[in-house]
């Protein structure tokens, strides 16, 4: 983990910036000693709409609202795109002066995982299927850093994108079993004008990759309608993958009608029944997910 | 985990007993709005001596002392004695009463382990030896536990045993890996007269074991003090196994001498060295350490 993530520390201006857990609660103390409600909205950086989107709903019910950026190697398994994963704090600390956060907490990778840290937070059941069965480690290492971020800044709540929405909930379990005083709100999925989630993995699409891309969520939504009317399910998502080879998207990791509290494979109706979809499209892995009930 | 550990709850007299996480908080609030310092004593009762030592250690540096208790059913092995192992939880009560603790926190299973319950909380390296190797799912039941502790009641200082010197160190790793802000201390073991170190787990011991198992402590202080004049460890490691088969110990767990950070082995000096030992006796499994330093 010896890579040089805080490269550009300097070069934040605007919104207070913060580099370690110390200066951290000394803000955060400050503000609690008037009273003040907390907001938390953890990020890898590479910020887009989507983000700002939780930093909207964090100022909206929060009086304060802090923004970390930490590219966490933790949560990258080893074929993965740590090195790669895009990085720009100088543009994201602009981003999050003119959304008017509050603080930016930007810790180095070894204020995060000082030397003999060997302490792992894991989730069962949830983090064992859809990305959790393509990716192994990535949960654990999700479950890891938020539960540091937590137990760092104490935040009333946390607010989290429903694009990752496994993420989502895996964190929501944690924070209920390690008996944390955190609402880990979800937050609507914030969309291209063709559809495409935001995220910051976009990046990596081809100018024909990205006319592409948008036809995952269109299936989404018409498998949605196609079950609504009563299509079997299993049927829907042999059509889904069908329709998605035919775009052009390469491997499907998954696509699956599950129950969006348990995550357990559904067998009919709609009730609480969610699509979830990781598909490869050249290089990129891309992730959606739509509630079947309209 | 649906026995019914908690039958006894109506039987504690004396000192305050609280059993659900929100009646806890709503307790330590109140110190907490007062200024007061919290000390937390994790036990899983049936208490004695050296129990009642860590009280007294938290009573002696902390304004308030809350103490819990817990037969944690994460951290014992399906072969082991989870059912089997002693409950009393008046007896407890009238001890921590006579004590002059503050607070006894016993919660059902069913309060710390609520259904859905899927999170674990793992500390690599030091908990992959020692007990470690002979219990596996041992010490990730404690950090859970201990992690659910710590953020249930949120103390500045909690107290561990010498005794069991392998948890103390887990411990005090997952609190500073998670950034919590509890100080985590070591307090001496309580001994017999004879040397024994005090265990809940001696009074499964015969009277013909419970007159062989002194022995294991003051093969400890031979072996520390042959190091002390310069005996090879090896060597004094194969002599105490010796000693303890001949003094009539069944299996030898491990007699090791270890480093008392890292827990890594030491080749030769005393510096930082601390033996380290587990040996059943009939049917029990004792296990004590020692810092081969005077």
């Amino acid at each position: 983990m010896g890579f040089d993530q805080q490269a550009k520390a300097a070069d934040v201006t605007g919104i207070p910036c913060v580099r370690t857990v110390v200066d951290l609660r000394s803000a955060i103390a400050r503000w609690r000693a008037a009273g003040e409600t907390i907001g938390l909205v953890p990020t890898m950086g590479a910020l887009h709409d989507g983000h700002l989107a939780l930093v909207a709903a964090s100022l909206e019910k929060m009086d304060r609202t802090v923004v970390t950026i930490l590219v966490n190697p933790l949560q990258f398994g080893p074929e993965e795109d740590l090195s790669a994963y895009p990085r720009n704090e100088a543009a994201d600390g602009e981003k999050l002066t003119a959304a008017a956060a509050d603080l930016l907490y930007a810790p180095a990778i070894e204020e995060m995982y000082p030397p003999g840290f060997a302490t792992e937070v894991r989730v069962a059941g949830l983090t064992e299927m859809l990305c959790g069965a393509s990716r192994p480690v990535h949960f654990a290492g999700v479950a890891t850093v938020v539960a540091k971020l937590f137990l760092q800044a104490q935040p009333d709540a946390a607010f989290f994108g429903e694009k990752d929405y496994q993420q989502w909930l895996v964190v929501r379990r944690l924070a209920r079993d390690l008996d944390m005083a955190v609402r880990v709100e979800r937050v609507a999925t914030m969309r291209e004008g063709d559809g495409l989630a935001l995220s910051s993995r976009n990046a990596y699409l081809t100018p024909e990759e990205r006319a592409i891309a948008p036809k995952l969520f269109e299936m989404l939504g018409q498998m949605a309608a196609a079950i609504r009317k009563g299509r079997a399910i299993d049927d829907a998502i042999a059509w889904g993958k069908d329709e998605l080879r035919r775009a052009g998207f390469g491997k499907i990791d998954y696509l699956e009608v599950r129950d969006q509290e348990s995550l357990v494979p559904i067998e009919a109706g709609e009730e609480g029944a969610r699509i979830f979809a990781a598909v490869h499209l050249g290089k990129t892995r891309l992730i959606d997910n739509l509630a079947v009930a309209d």
